[in-house]
This record gives structure tokens, C-alpha cells and sequence, in this order.
């Protein structure tokens, strides 16, 4: 072993201990007399000292050329600091060197090794050695380990088996785009990367593994956005003989006990709230509600005067904004100009303004009296100090659109405090969503999901009002995990594939194996997937994901660091009988 | 919840407790007047009483129809049975059923859901699913994931982190083949999927992550023989200021943590055996050292006489078989025809019977004295009773024959005991091996393993006789894990390269952000690898991996039951910016 101790646990009682540390050269200080260097190992920094009245001459010579990064090893004696650094965990001590051996130069590292680096993205992604040597990065990966160990022992104490499923499927065109992978032995077939283990598990519990779960890779080729990554990592779950109710309980519990573990913090039950509640009070299916700023729909007093904008709408809607009966005129006009931009999309936006002696000033008192504005008020609960903002449009894009103002508001006053916890479950969400490219409909979850039997009969007529037995599980307005009741006989499961499209030979190609399964005795079953990049970040108080993967790839799909993809050799591509259609 | 209890639970004291269970029928036995259904879950069986004289009529017309395998429901009684069955653990109770619901029926499973299965391989392959309910299959996976949570528990509780590497990596031509996914996003460039995190958990080390670990997916294309799958899963460890031996200690304490909580033995300190030792002694880098016949080396007493073939032999090899002295002559004779088998491929064998009155007898004695032979007897260690057999030619070979003949010989005597487990370390591995077909050497281990400081110097003249800081953990005749100190300076790394046959161009492409990392202060460091799926079928004492991996692919890499891989649509295709060279 290269060290008797790590660089960040040596303490007073340490004192006149004999030690060996290796780490990482931090900084050094050269005082000409005296050489201070902070050594870093992943657990701490440790302050060395070289005196030359007191350090053996070459010892001396050889820490003066030590530079940034360089790896080193030293022996020495702990000894009590002169000035005592209360801030760092081995503040206390400092140890006068005796040997001093370099294990490894380092030439310059690109950007510093510091919580607060000069590194820009790029820079760190193509080094991200260097970057995972920074504490942010470096403690975002530890606390990463520490929730996955947390779910895997809260879920094998409650008889839940990991079972590995496999990483080389088969392609359906189904969902998102697959990543496929040549297969050398079968020419002209092809593998595909899975997209979620989700008929995987579903014949786990047809195989009477009751309690399922796996910590996984999952695949999508999908056109990155910000923050997406191709591939990414699922606690996916899956259990027999439940309902959804027993679902929710379970997983409730288990995110209850991780922030109770890891966050420290007790929650109660979380709130369940339907899809259409979700939608209609917060414009969104995964609201934050950490802070109100519900929606209150203005239609019954709004419509009954002469205000053009208003009567023509489908839906006219606030929200009463906390203490914002301040803004300036510039304020609000900013804010206007926001709510147009092509991301947000709305034509213009009314606002009144609550006046501390009760009266309301608004952008259309031209067209509406105080006793209307009291009634705007009163539903969207403004108080006086508050502002009331009010969109209109049709039903759906008005709500999508209050929804972005009311997040965008809730950010700049603060109200989406990192170190606060609000989870709650959307259920009830609708089985089917047109899609106006295709001009059909769409699972919104996927094609395994159960409709609600009482729904089933609108199949037929009015599919887009069948609600599923499907559920989300929001966390401080981010969809951290979500799942269903599945369908579990074959009937309902060729029905399904029938109104999503499927003819009965497409069908049959791409889950025959699933609906042969069902017939020879498939339990209840049902589960869900949580993303894991995503939770850990929540629970870790970021916005992004990107710290919380060891080695991401960028928007492009690429890692940067060790350049990949990349061409491949003409022998391989002829062993795997393809071609590429054109060199890049 | 559709289960109050499950079916491995119910005992003398649930007597009169009114219970709900669910699961699949075993089997029913029906009286005419009294029909007994066996009630199965993963957790056991429990033995459900419907009786014309106690059961509501229409529940027990219901419960005349129930075939193999449907899916019910019961509401009913825990009562005492008559007659107890001693060899379950839900032997003394059965439930009087007051309600019967069939939750999903069931058609004829194409095998028997029993222990002993009427099912042959292909089959059980297609219907995995139905596999997996029986109870030698359901066990190990619930065996594999107790394994795999231990280790995870010890590693961590040691400091050890779990990191997620990449699974879209580079494809790099050394070593087996890739796996490798095209990306539509960098048309021509390709992914591959990992055969090893490998450069991935050095990197680690260099980032800091000082005790690094993966349970994770591994890929390799390679033509598959028994037991091999394209797809694996290694236990991958890797840690930073360590030398060999600290390596070898902590994962020495892992292995021993997992029979000892795993299999309740406690084994004493791994011996060490140098790979040179090990192929001298056992002809084998693997060696089972759960029983003796250890090679004797005959060349001094067999080379002095006028036998042509022991002059001729580079070397002459025996081993004692306890007790086979007192084998037939037709016995012998099969023996001597298995080693001339072209899978073994010895050209003969001479035999010496050890008498009890502790004279010889052997094939050559035309050529060699009673003195002889007793020499021959002390070097291999025979006994009175004992038959010694002698294979002699080309060193190399001769021992692998030897080998495989001692091999088979300590199964066919039952010594190969499943539930003795005899592990150890295989150390001091060459560091390169010749490979007659590119007529060049090749890493044995892999290009980023140290070789020994001391034998650097061998490295231009003499490459073979190169050792390096490699090891393997052996056991019970598996090797069950293996890795290396590593190199970790960009000059040895260089001059490893060159002497695999790269060019400088090649490495640089190739490995040239490993060489870069180096540069910027990398630690010693080392790790090594377990198979996890050959890991848990040794500790659950089977030899065959199969039935510890959840959904297993056949010899031609195919998954039967799913039907992968498969054609995929052109339209996949043209995004992928690939064309197929011929369809199957």
C-alpha cells in the first residue's frame, strides 16, 4: 500500500504519528526557508510542510520542483499547525516530511483542479479525468453510489429481485428510435439496444418473479435536447399480484426513504392528483408544487363584456403572483415580451395589479370593473400586493403557456428552493394521445399500459377520453418516474395494438412472444421506471444531469474524450456484411 | 393487494385465519366429492381443500375447471390438514376455499412447471418465461441476486464506489471482436458496445475515484462455444497507490465474505501459485486443487533406458490416481483411447500398477526395472493401489493433455465435490504470448498490464520470458476473476504498444486519450475482473451458467423466445446511413 493514510482524516490525535500519504500536488507554497503543499486525495487535503532547517537537504531540492498535479508520495510526522485552519477537516495538523518520492510527473492540467474552475464545458468534457478530480464532480458520483446502494437494499429488504435483462433485443419500430447493432453470425439482422427491459420484466412476472427491479442502461437515438443523453440509466420495478394502489405505496415508501436517508428530510404522504387536475390548476403533468400560483380560470367573468381578446377564447386564465403588485410598467412589459417569445408563444397577456386599499388597476380597465376584477381575484386567490397575470387562447397551449410563466416567475422569486422536497403522484393520465404528423393515435405511455375498465367501453368512439391505469411520480416539477397497470391478457392486448394501428401481422412480428406468454397463465401485474440520472440530481440539488455521469456524451452524441463514434475498419464492416452508405 | 399472504407462509399458527391468496395451479386432485388444488408462487406452495359438503356450490363447479397453470384467486380458511406432509413448509395447514376467482386462465404449458422438467433445452429456451417458474431456474436468479448484492455491500462498506462507465464506447481492433452500433447522428462512425470497462476504470483512477466498482454488462463477438454468451457480466474493481498484494488482499476478503455468508464455510488464506508453478504441477493455469494427482516430471528416470518414445519426448509426465490400481485392463484401454481422442490428442499412454506388496507392474516393463518404477512412484506420489498413468511429447502439449486427463479422472472418481470450494491465486502470468497465427506476440492479459520492473530488461531479447504483474483467482478448477497492476506512465505504455505491433499512429488513434491521461499525473493503480455469471454457478455448484442468467442466448447468439436479432426496415437503415451486403 502506497499510504498508512488517506489526506482527509489525520487529526490532533494523529499527533507525532509516523505516517505515509499519496496524493495529488493542490498548490504549493515557497517561502524560500519553508515549503507548504496541499496534498489531495479523494477524501481530503492534507497540508505538508518541507523546513530546511528541519528537512533532509535533497527532500528539500525535490519539493521545490514539485508542480500542480504532480503525484506524489511522502512519509512523515504528523505535527500540530502553528495557525489551525477551522474550515478543513485536517486543519488541525500538518506533517513535516522525511521522504519525499514522485510517483508521477504532470504537465499543466488544462483548467483547475478547483469547486470553482476556469475549465468552460468543452474544455472539461474532453478531459473529464481532470474534471471528476474537482469535488462537485467527484462528490456528485459518490452521492450517486450512495442512492443506488439505498434503493437496491430498501428494495431487496422488501423480497425485490434484480434480475438482469438483456442488453442485445430486437428492434420494433414502436416508440422512440432504437439503437441497433449488426449481428456477425446472423447477416442481415440486427440486435437492437433496449430501449427499457419493459417486456423483459413484464415476462418476469408472467415467470412468477413477483418483485422485480434493475438498476439499467437504457438506449434512445433520439435528436438530443439539453440535458439528454443517449444512453441513461432506469430503476425499473415491476410487480405481480398488485393494483395500482399497491404500487404507489410501495414506491412512495421507497422515495420516502431515500430523502429520509439521504436528504434527512421526513414527507409525508404525497398528494395524489389527477392528470386533468394536474393540467387544469398548474397548465402541466408534473407540476411544482413546492409553491401555489394555481391557476384560476376566469371564463364565467371574463366574457361577459366587450373585451374582443377574452370572448373569442377558449380559455381565459390566471395566476396571482406574490407580491408583484410592485412591478414596474417596465417590469411587466418584460415580462410580456417573454411570455411572446416563439418558445412561449402567447399574443400578449392582461395583468391587474391589487392595490393595498383593496382596489385592482389592470391593462383592460377599459373593459372591466372592480367587482370583475374582484372575481379574478378572488379565483386565482390574489391578495392584496399580489399581481394577477391573465393569458388567453385555446384551452391547451393558454395552459402550456401560464404554466411556463408560472415556473418562469417561481425562479426568479425564488420559490424552487433546491433543499426543499415536494413530491406527488399524477394519475389517471389518458391512454392515448393524437399525434396530428401521423394522424392517429398514440400510446401516451406505451402499448402495454392498461386502459381503466370503466373507460373501455369509449374505445371505439371517443379513444382520446379513455383514461389508463397509469401514474407519475413528480418531484419538484420534474417527472422522476412513471408506470402502469399492464394489460395482462392477450385480448386486450390485440385490441390495443389494433387502435394504435398495428395490423394483426405487425402485431404478431413484434410481441407475438409477449402475447403467446399471456396465455399461459400472466398474473396482474404492473410497475415503473424511475430515471436515475434525474433523481439523483434532484435529491443532489442541480438542475443538470451532466454531473452526475461519469463520462456523458455531448449534444451530438459524442464523448468527446476518447472520440467516439468513429469510422471502423473495412474488414469489420465486411464481417458484419454491411456497407456505409457514404463516408462522412 | 390480491394476496393477503403468500403461498410459502401459512403455518400451524395461521390456524382459522381467514386468508386471500394468489398464484398458479400446480396440480389438482379431484375426489369427486373433494377437490385439493396445489397453489404456487415464488415463495412455495400451499394446499387449497374445496368439499362438496363445506364449499358453496357454484365455487366448487368453478374450481372442477381449473387446468395447470391458471392464475386464481382464493379466499378461505387456514385449516389443520389430515394428513401433514413433513417435507413442506406449509405441510400441516391447507386452506378451505369459501372464494374462488380466476384471474387469467391458461393453456397446456408445452413442459411440465416441476423440478425435474419434461422439457428439453430448446424448448424451455423458447418458453423462458415458463422456465423461469420452476424452481431450479426461479433459484438461482434469486441466488445470483443475493451474490451480487453481497459483493455490493462489502465493496461499498469498504469505500468503494459503484460508477456507471459507458456502454457506447470506441471500437478498438485489439482483442476480441466488437460489438459495434452505427450512429445516425455521425453517418459512417460507429459505437461499440464495451468488452471490459477497462480504460474507462483507469481513467477513474487518474480522476481520483481511488476504489472503483461495476456490476456490469460486457460484450464480445466472438463464435460462441458451450456455456460462452455474447453478452456477460463482469464484477469490474480497480484501485489507485496499491501494489499486488494489496489487491490480492481485498478481493481475496470479498471472495471469502461470499462463501462464508453465502455458503456458510470459512476458508483460510488463499494460497499463492506462480502461473509457472501451476502449469508444471497441474498442466493448467486453472488448476482444481480440491484433490491431488499432482504431476510428476519423469525425465531423470525415463530417459536412461531404451524406451524410443520417452528419449524422444521433450518431456515425460505422470500422475498417481488413487485407488485405479485395481482398474481392468479394458478400463485402461478406454482410457488410453479417451486421451487419443483428437479433443485431447496424446498419441499414447503407459501405465504403472502400484501392488499392494509394493512391486510394479506397468506397459514398459520390457524397458524399465522394479527400481525405476518405485522412483517414478515416489516423484508422482502413487501409493500402493494407486495407478500411475505417463503421457510423453512436446512439453506444452503433453502437460495439457495431462491435464485434461487428470481432469477427467477426478470427475469420473467424484472428486471435483460441488460444495468444496478450494480457491486460489495464480500469479506472475507471462506478459506476452506468441500467436502462431499473426506471428506475432499478443498481450496476455491485455496491452495495459505492468510487466515486472525486474524483467523489463527481457523485454527486446527474450519478450516471452517476460513476467507480469498479473494474477488470477482460481477456483475449483474456474478461473473466476483475473487482472493486473497496470502500466501508468505514458513511456511504458509507448513502448508496450510498439511491441504489440502497433504503429505510433495506431496507438495514438486508438489509445492516445489513455496516453494523453497519463500525462496529467496518473497513480499506480490496478484492479481486476470476476465473471459474475461463472461466479455464481460455482458457488451454487452447478457447472453450467445457463440457468443463472434470466434470459439466455443460444450458441448462435440468438434469443429464441423473442426472435432476435432480425431484419430491421429499410427505413432504419437509411438513417443509419448503412446498407445490408446480402439479406439472409
Amino acid at each position: 500500500m502506497y499510504r498508512s493514510h488517506n489526506c482527509g482524516e489525520l487529526k490532533i490525535s494523529h499527533i507525532n504519528k509516523e505516517v505515509t500519504l499519496a496524493g495529488w500536488v493542490q498548490k504549493t507554497r515557497d517561502k524560500g526557508f519553508m515549503i507548504w503543499v496541499d496534498l489531495r486525495d479523494r477524501y481530503g487535503i492534507t497540508q505538508l510542510i518541507f523546513d530546511e532547517s528541519r528537512t533532509d537537504k535533497a527532500v528539500f531540492e525535490l519539493a521545490k520542483s514539485l508542480g500542480r498535479e504532480f503525484v506524489i508520495q511522502v512519509k512523515g510526522t504528523v505535527i500540530e499547525r502553528e495557525s489551525k485552519n477551522p474550515n478543513m477537516a485536517t486543519g488541525d495538523i500538518e506533517i513535516l516530511v522525511s521522504e519525499l518520492t514522485v510517483l508521477n510527473a504532470a504537465v499543466t492540467p488544462p483548467f483547475t483542479i478547483e469547486d470553482e474552475t476556469d475549465g468552460g464545458e468543452d474544455i472539461r468534457m474532453k478531459y473529464r479525468y481532470l474534471d471528476i478530480r474537482r469535488n462537485p464532480v467527484k462528490n456528485s458520483l459518490l452521492f450517486r453510489h450512495k442512492v443506488a446502494q439505498e434503493v437496491r437494499n430498501y428494495l431487496s429488504a422488501k423480497d425485490f429481485c434484480e434480475v438482469e435483462t438483456p442488453y442485445l433485443i430486437k428492434s420494433t419500430p414502436e416508440g422512440a428510435r432504437d439503437f441497433v447493432v449488426p449481428s456477425r453470425m446472423n447477416p442481415g439482422q440486427f440486435y437492437a439496444l433496449p430501449q427499457s427491459p419493459q417486456t423483459f420484466k413484464q415476462l418476469l412476472m408472467v415467470g412468477g418473479m413477483d418483485k422485480y427491479f434493475q438498476i439499467v442502461k437504457c438506449f434512445r437515438d433520439e435528436d438530443l435536447r439539453a440535458d439528454r443523453q443517449p444512453e441513461f440509466t432506469q430503476i425499473d420495478c415491476e410487480m405481480a399480484f398488485v393494483e395500482q394502489e399497491d404500487i404507489l405505496n410501495v414506491f412512495e415508501g421507497l422515495t420516502r426513504h431515500l430523502l429520509k436517508e439521504i436528504k434527512g428530510i421526513e414527507v409525508a404522504k404525497f398528494p395524489r392528483m389527477t392528470y386533468d387536475h394536474a393540467m387544469r390548476t398548474y397548465g402541466n403533468d408534473k407540476p411544482d408544487i413546492r409553491f401555489g400560483m394555481e391557476f384560476g380560470e376566469l371564463n364565467q367573468f371574463s366574457k361577459h363584456k366587450e373585451f374582443p381578446v377574452f370572448n373569442a377564447a377558449e380559455l381565459v386564465v390566471g395566476i396571482a403572483v406574490p407580491g408583484a403588485g410592485e412591478y414596474t410598467r417596465k417590469e411587466i412589459d418584460g415580462l410580456i415580451d417573454w411570455v411572446k417569445r416563439p418558445q412561449v408563444g402567447a399574443s400578449g397577456m392582461v395583468y391587474v395589479k391589487c392595490n393595498e386599499d383593496g382596489t385592482y388597476k389592470s391593462s383592460v380597465d377599459k373593459f372591466y370593473d372592480q367587482d370583475d376584477l374582484s372575481n379574478w381575484a378572488k379565483t386565482t386567490g390574489a391578495k392584496a400586493g399580489d399581481m394577477i397575470f391573465v393569458l388567453s387562447g385555446p384551452a391547451d397551449k393558454t395552459r402550456a403557456q401560464l404554466s411556463a410563466l408560472r415556473m418562469e416567475l417561481a425562479t426568479r422569486l425564488g420559490l424552487r428552493k433546491p433543499e426543499e422536497f415536494a413530491p406527488l403522484w399524477v394519475v389517471d393520465f389518458p391512454l392515448l394521445e393524437f399525434d396530428e404528423e401521423s394522424g392517429r393515435y398514440h400510446a401516451m405511455h406505451h402499448p402495454f399500459t392498461s386502459p381503466k375498465p370503466e373507460d373501455m367501453h369509449l374505445l371505439p368512439t371517443d379513444p382520446g377520453k379513455v383514461r389508463a391505469n397509469a401514474y407519475d411520480m413528480v418531484l419538484n416539477g420534474n417527472e422522476i418516474g412513471g408506470g402502469s397497470i399492464r394489460i395482462h391478457d392477450k385480448e386486450t392486448q390485440q385490441l390495443m395494438f389494433k387502435y394504435l394501428g398495428f395490423t394483426e401481422e405487425e402485431a404478431r412480428n413484434q410481441f407475438g412472444f409477449l402475447m403467446d406468454a399471456f396465455q399461459f397463465g400472466a398474473p396482474p401485474h404492473g410497475g415503473l421506471a424511475f430515471g436515475l440520472d434525474r433523481l439523483v440530481a434532484i435529491l443532489g440539488g442541480q438542475e443538470t444531469i451532466r454531473d452526475f455521469i461519469a463520462f456523458p456524451k455531448n449534444n451530438s452524441g459524442r464523448d468527446v474524450m476518447i472520440d467516439a463514434p468513429s469510422v471502423i475498419d473495412d474488414k469489420q464492416l465486411e464481417e458484419l456484411s454491411i456497407k456505409v452508405d457514404s463516408k462522412p
